[in-house]
């Protein structure tokens, strides 16, 4: 059954250490991978809440890019100690990280948040 | 500016060679993936339809797997020839390719269609 709740992806792009746009790899996509899926894994959610690595999301001036979906929430400058607040806050309680969020997504409007993760029992 | 329309994800994931589940790799997932973003650019598409190579996506029984965001729809054993059709019928016109979809798709309800891509001029 695919259908997560959600289903985060975090740019792992690599390019050549001179390449002038750099990486998130270089920048600490593994890293931040590796905090998120073991987060999840601590709170049972990995069920329910899917992380994945990602080829370039197009977003290299932003530091580290992760983006939530299905709400397509894109967070920049993402580091390993702010996975916490995103599991936490976003991926179960449903509030966007503001203070983390990419400029210029209008597909959000004004909205700051989705619904909560909905976790039984069972699921956890 | 992140927001594409629709963001399509595409297992790439490799397994040993002699691993049990295989993996999307050595089923042509690149070859899917690179098909995908050779029809977005031909039709002048690729800043409104973003395609990304992903890591497991944990359905390595069915194939070659894709999901398309925000919808959140669920392709299974595709393969490079199912590549037009998906970006035709699904990602311009909206319409899911329902021979290909993954059994088991509850957030969907009976929802086959989406929105059309709106593309201006400009955009081609």
């Amino acid at each position: 059954m695919p259908s997560f709740h959600r289903h985060v992806f975090v740019c792992i792009n690599e390019r050549a250490p001179d390449h002038p746009k750099g990486c998130c790899k270089s920048r600490g996509g593994v890293e931040v991978r590796d905090r998120l899926k073991s987060e999840l894994t601590a709170r049972g959610l990995s069920k329910l809440v899917r992380a994945n690595n990602a080829g370039c999301l197009d977003q290299c001036e932003q530091g580290v890019t992760v983006v939530v979906y299905p709400e397509q929430v894109w967070y920049g400058h993402v580091t390993v100690d702010d996975i916490a607040e995103i599991v936490d806050k976003h991926l179960i309680g449903g509030e966007v990280v503001t203070r983390l969020l990419l400029p210029d997504q209008p597909h959000l409007g004004e909205r700051t948040a989705f619904g909560a993760l909905e976790i039984g029992t069972s699921a956890r």
